[in-house]
């Protein structure tokens, strides 16, 4: 039993989708969500730059007095994840490793297509892990950098978004994937119309899962998991305008259960 | 004659068009470029953290002994010129009024529409110029909030993109406008696509000559024009990676004649 919170950070609103399964599964635990809204999207940027804001978002995590942390973020995953580990107290988990071994060795999945924003795919970060479990799999990856924007603008419905998420998964037309990870936490918002244009063939698997049964694993391991206090929720961001409060109330159908705060970084 | 560098600000690679002007018309004056590719786009942010932002690249620029700054971002003078203008030792010049005053008073025109960044509009910057100069104008405004992201990802020329500046352009269908005002100084990087779409009748008019403009009668008043060293030119951003690159390439048609250099603000 340990009462500090959980700590959830992303470069803005998508670890939402990851936050939320959180809650779902441990709705008895302190939760403490920092997205870095006046600076998303990362994924365009490079390492250096990404690197730097995350440990920002870490640092301020730990000053919050957090029990472990979870990058609810594929792009400081792939980009600089162990740099967070070595420099922190408290256990910090990604979301490439869990969702990596759920379709490698729970899906046995053998030709698996990968989305993410253009930092996420050019670390070859999912490449790298699915190999190291089976390197007979065969990984195809596609970078679709204008999602996280048009996801963030709440254009999730609207026909652009549609014609650019064709344009990006034309790519998979040949491949005959099984599989296609989504590896950012904004692309959850769009499941049903990514599912739509790749055909009900193919299985779709998001972090958001694996992820939060990494987390509980963790907290056991730890022996930090649970909390005996009435479980506050607390969802900090960098910025706040109209659009993000419109987006969030979308995207959690107006049922975020917790306050938004603004802080500076 | 005086040798201080001319700096010139934007949130990303949008001001290079003001930039490119600048150089044209002031061949001889040594330039200090900066953007902040780390955090653009700025025009979805809030007031304050583009206040914050805006402050730092102002900072930036005294510190390397500018003579002038000019704030080449339209999100930027719309929401905090007075501000950057009050802390500077130097004169700070901005985008919208030099704009306003073409299209009032050289232009003539009576029925004036206006895109921009969501800060752009909603700060109601354009209206406040334009009803000062003369208040029986029309003004109808439009915010285009994705048309940053989808020109400094490169996809200028895109299906996307197209569909997306009909969108937003649809809006002005009905409202007999004589004249467009491109409210940010990534727009005139699609300037033919928008005079397809709006047709050939529609004026379209950005700040690049009239911030030039400005800016030369400035330097004027203050004799602080020309240069007798050799022209540098030095373009500074937040971020590079290869694709700030690869636009800033497509934009200048490979002919900047600087060099791009990575800072931390």
């Amino acid at each position: 039993m340990n009462n500090q919170p959980i700590g959830i950070c992303d470069s803005g609103i998508g670890g939402l989708t990851v936050a939320k399964e959180i809650i779902k599964s441990l709705p008895s635990e302190n939760i403490i969500y920092l997205g870095d809204t006046a600076r998303v999207p990362y994924g365009v940027r490079d390492k250096e730059t990404i690197t730097k804001f995350a440990k920002e978002l870490v640092k301020f995590l730990i000053n919050k007095n957090v029990k472990a942390i979870v990058v609810a973020c594929n792009t400081i995953s792939a980009t600089c994840l162990p740099e967070l580990q070595k420099n922190s107290p408290v256990p910090v988990i990604g979301v490439i490793k869990s969702t990596v071994d759920e379709v490698v060795n729970k899906l046995k999945s053998k030709t698996i297509g990968v989305i993410g924003t253009r930092a996420t795919i050019n670390s070859r970060s999912y490449e790298t892990e699915i190999k190291n479990l089976s390197d007979k799999t065969v990984i195809f990856s596609q970078a679709c950098p204008l999602l996280v924007p048009l996801i963030e603008e709440g254009f999730s419905t609207h026909l652009e978004t549609k014609i650019v998420a064709e344009e990006y998964l034309n790519f998979f037309d040949d491949k005959n994937i099984d599989t296609l990870i989504l590896g950012c936490t904004h692309y959850p918002m769009i499941k049903k119309l990514i599912q739509e244009i790749i055909g009900n063939n193919i299985k779709i698997i998001d972090s958001t899962k694996p992820a939060t049964l990494q987390l509980i694993k963790v907290l056991k391991t730890n022996n930090l998991i649970g909390n005996n206090s009435h479980p506050t929720r607390r969802f900090f961001f960098t910025d706040i305008t109209p659009q993000t409060e419109k987006t969030i109330n979308i995207f959690f159908e107006g049922k975020l259960s917790g306050k938004l705060e603004k802080i500076n970084l």
